[in-house]
C-alpha cells in the first residue's frame, strides 16, 4: 500500500487540506471500486494561488506549477477519502487549460500532474488522458483537473 | 424507489420529453450498472430555450435557469431509461459554460443542475462533478451538462 | 469477434499506428470490463493533419474529416490494446473542438466520428457523446475526442 504522505514528503511536498466542495455536490464519490473526484484547482486553503491565461498572461513553467498543484489537492481528496483502501491506479485525468486560441502545449501544462502522480505514485500513477484548452475556469485559474481512481477491489 | 415525477410535481416541474439523439449515437446507454447520459442541452420538444453566453449576454442567473433545465432533460432521459431499475446515485456531472474570458461563476451556474438534483433525488443525488468555460456550445446555448448514474445493481 | 481491419477495409480505410504517449501517461488503460483511451487527435505517425478552427478557418466538412481521422486512431488504439478481448460496445464519446464564439454545429462534426464507430462496428458502436467548443488544442488541431470502450467479460 502507497503511503503518499511519506512519498511526498520525499519530493518536498506536503499533503494539502482538501478543498470543501461549495454547493450540493460532492468533493469525492465511490461507485463500485471506482473513486471519482471533483474538479481540483490551484488552490491552498481556499486561496487561489494561480489566476490567468496560457498563451497570454502565464508561462507554460507556471502552468505547469499549477497543473502539479491541482494534481497535489486531487492527491489530498485521494488521502482523505480512501484511508481503508489501498489504490490500484489512476484512471484517467481529464485536464482543462485557460489557454489562448493560438496556444499549442497544452499537453506540456498537464504533464505538471502527471509527472507529479508518476513520482508520487509509480507504477499505480497510471492513467490515460485528455487535455483541452478552455475560454475560462472556475474563480479565473489557469488549469482545472478531475481524475477517476481505481482502489484494490 | 424514488417517483422522479412525484418530487418534481411537488417543485412544480413536469418531465420532458427525452431529448431524441441527432445522430449515430445513444440518449443513454447502460454499462455494468451505471448509465450513462449523453451531454443534455437547455431545449423543450427541441426548441432552445437559452442561447448566448455568460458573462456577456446571459446573467448567472440566467445560466442558474439554463443549467437547471439542463438537468430536468436529464432526470428526463434517466426517467425515460431506466423504469426498472431504481436509482442509487448520481456518480458525476460534467457542466460545460458557454463563458467569457473574464467570467468567473462558473460554479454557481452549474448550481442551477446540482441543486435540482439534491431537491429532487435527495441523498441520492450525489455527485462530483468539473466545470469548465467553453468558446461555444451546440445550437449556441449556454449551457450543455452530461451525467454517470449508478443503479441499484 | 468484430474484425476492426477487415471492415476498415471494405470503407477503404487502414489502421494507423496506434499514437504513443508523450509523458508519464497511458494511450490506453483497462478498468475492470472498461478500456479507457487517451484524447486522440487527426494525426498520422505523429504528423498533424489538420490545424485551424471551425467557424473560421475550417469547414465543417473538414472537420468531420479530422473527427473521423481522430475516431480511426481510437479504433487503432483499440485494436492494438485488446487483441485478446472482444469489444461488447463504445460506452462514451466525448468531442472537443477548437470553435469560434459563433459555431453551432459541433454535433454535425462530431458526427464524423460517431459515423465511422457505426460503419465499422455496427450495433457496437453504440455510445453516448459530449461535444463542445474549445479555444485551442494540443498541436492545433481542430478535434480532440476521447472514448470508453466495453469489452465482454
Amino acid at each position: 500500500m502507497i503511503n503518499i504522505t511519506n512519498r511526498l514528503r520525499k519530493l518536498n511536498f506536503d499533503l494539502l487540506n482538501a478543498p470543501e466542495p461549495v454547493g450540493n455536490y460532492k468533493a469525492t464519490l465511490l461507485s463500485g471500486n471506482l473513486l471519482y473526484i471533483s474538479g481540483q484547482l490551484p488552490i491552498i486553503d481556499g486561496k487561489v494561488m494561480y489566476k490567468g491565461q496560457l498563451g497570454k498572461t502565464l508561462t507554460v513553467e507556471e502552468g505547469i506549477k499549477a497543473a502539479e498543484l491541482c494534481a497535489l489537492n486531487a492527491l489530498s481528496q485521494l488521502e482523505k477519502s480512501a484511508v481503508n483502501k489501498s489504490l490500484k491506479q489512476i484512471v484517467k485525468v481529464e485536464g482543462y487549460i485557460n489557454a489562448s486560441k493560438s496556444f499549442e502545449e497544452h499537453a506540456q501544462v498537464l504533464n505538471g500532474a502527471s509527472d507529479l502522480f508518476a513520482n508520487v505514485l509509480g507504477e499505480s500513477a497510471g492513467h490515460i488522458r485528455t487535455v483541452v484548452g478552455c475560454t475560462s475556469l472556475p474563480l479565473g485559474v489557469p488549469v482545472e483537473i478531475s481524475i477517476i481512481a481505481e482502489l484494490e477491489s
